[in-house]
């Protein structure tokens, strides 16, 4: 069996994450049970939750046990299988979590899903024809519902679920904006992801700048948000918020290192009667198959491409992590994995 | 025609409305045309909403005009009458703001309601089966959408609203908690108003404080919240919403008078799932007769005996309404009119 690199992690977060709380193991794969299948991983999807899961608090799903390898999507290759389901050669995604190998209960529903990448890229399945795209698309679809001539704006606009969620906006009439850091990411997003705008928060210091920016940016206030950092970004787009307004809450990124940030005027809820909701597209499993079957062929067909940051190798994914929670990554972060030898 | 007396905003608020704010005008009612009626009114109703009126920004409403007659609910009946369809002596309902008389356009929809005083007090019309308890009802039944064994907390709880709310809660099998201000507005929430429990929050001087007193009141946690007041009370009851939680954004009474209070942590919508609407009852008349029915049912049943605090006569309205923003009121607060001395 071939050995088996993992990071563990080692101990939980105070106040900021740091490198020292990860750990990297060896160990072997163990033999396959009837069922079981063998599973290379070729690339590791890194993603904003992973960081809630490591505080041991409320949340919603449990936290990140200590010692054992971080949780986390996957995609790479069957390369022996005991499941009738599965061949070797497979490509598949699944969560192996942060190792070179998983074996899979291939039985479990959901456990493991053969991809085709004829036409769409083996990585794209961590990100725009992922779990990042069905965020996109149930935030935008089921929360926001789009018209067509309205306004949506979205955070952390470059990243994966900014891209896909711009390319989803866009094929539904809406003008599109993005919010993002710094200048190359704002270009990218209105040259190649399609927005019709993009801002660049670092430009501004208080909600109320940033609020004029807006301004400017939707001359006809804005209809729907896509909300993945909080604090004055929020702060600043609550004000610029149409009535009947709808905000789609995905993530607060700007929370998971430290202490709250309050939302300064909670009274523009029910000033500009908005809707406000907070969702975990895990829990909606019933409309994956609708949502990729769209992400796939926006992606298949040129219209949605998703810039990648690829780290290289197991051991640069603490790092690639850190840097995704300071915006660091330009698009979807992933980690690219290589062979091991084999021992044994 | 009679003198006709009027309560008109003299001037706009700097942080707290005061009585100062307010002018008492005496005018001539004008002769009727044809299609118009005259009303005198037996009620005033005061409501928090106007508080935000008074102000000359950003609202869902236009700011209330300087120098004419506070706009407002009013009970009283035809004594004139040139409309085919209205009588004199008819009991009817409007917003013929503050003041004695007010001459209606009758044809105009929605203007002027006939209300039958048979099995329902004229004044409740102001309160329980009118804007206050539709205002409830839209709440509960549209955005919180309860099911039988839910918890369902309000604030503000033995005001017009929640008096409502805790009747139409409790009849669809939910566990109902109130908040308010004292000792005996919490004994009469429980002991007339059908709540299973109710929290002072003058006995909490903190959102960590609070949160303590509705875990012990809500040991299954909180399913829906319907919100008038916002600030400290808002904080506490988000920390203890369930999964899938539904909060009603009807007012935010903390925030009128001054500077805006933060929510501290807005990122619980997110880990907790939560959907959180405001909203306006006045935008949404389609339902006010579904609504109105069941109200007008639970009062002439007398499962819903909401309180009333009566200021008497017209002068008293505008020390009525500082006291409404105070919490000094216990259940709707009207002001009773007098017949005034007919003139030339």
């Amino acid at each position: 069996m071939p050995i088996n690199l993992q990071i563990h992690l080692d101990n939980r977060p105070a106040g900021e994450a740091a490198a020292s709380n990860f750990k990297l193991v060896s160990t072997e794969t163990p033999a396959l049970a009837p069922g079981q299948v063998l599973v290379r991983h070729h690339y590791l999807s890194l993603d904003p939750y992973m960081r809630g899961r490591m505080n041991d608090a409320k949340s919603y799903t449990a936290p990140q046990p200590l010692h054992e390898v971080m949780v986390g999507g996957t995609a790479g290759e069957v390369i022996e299988s005991r499941n009738d389901k599965f061949a070797v050669g497979d490509k598949v995604v699944g969560t192996g979590g942060w190792q070179h190998y998983s074996v899979v209960d291939a039985a479990v529903p959901g456990a493991l899903r053969k991809v085709d990448t004829s036409r769409i890229p083996l990585s794209a399945y961590l990100g725009a024809v992922g779990m990042p795209g069905v965020t996109a698309w149930y935030g935008l679809v089921k929360i926001i519902e789009p018209k067509a001539g309205e306004t949506m704006v979205v955070s952390a606009a470059t990243g994966a679920v900014g891209s896909a969620f711009a390319a989803l906006s866009k094929a539904r009439g809406c003008r599109t904006v993005g919010i993002a850091g710094g200048p190359d990411k704002c270009r990218y997003a209105v040259d190649e992801l399609g927005f019709d705008a993009c801002i660049d928060y670092k430009l501004h210091t208080d909600a109320a700048s940033l609020s004029r920016a807006l301004k400017l940016a939707c001359p006809d206030g804005i209809d729907g948000y896509f909300e993945n950092v909080g604090g004055m970004v929020l702060d600043a787009v609550l004000g610029r918020m149409n009535a009947f307004g709808r905000i789609a809450v995905c993530g607060m990124i700007a929370r998971y290192d430290g202490a709250a940030l309050p939302m300064s005027d909670p009274s523009l809820i029910l000033l500009s009667r908005l809707k406000m909701q907070g969702f975990i597209v895990s829990e909606h499993m019933a409309v994956w198959p609708e949502a990729l079957q769209e992400l796939g062929t926006l992606v298949a067909s040129g219209k949605l491409r998703a810039r990648e940051s690829i780290a290289q190798g197991l051991e640069a994914a603490p790092e690639a992590f850190l840097g995704l929670l300071k915006g660091r990554n330009f698009g979807k972060q992933l980690v690219k994995l290589y062979p091991q030898e084999l021992a044994s």
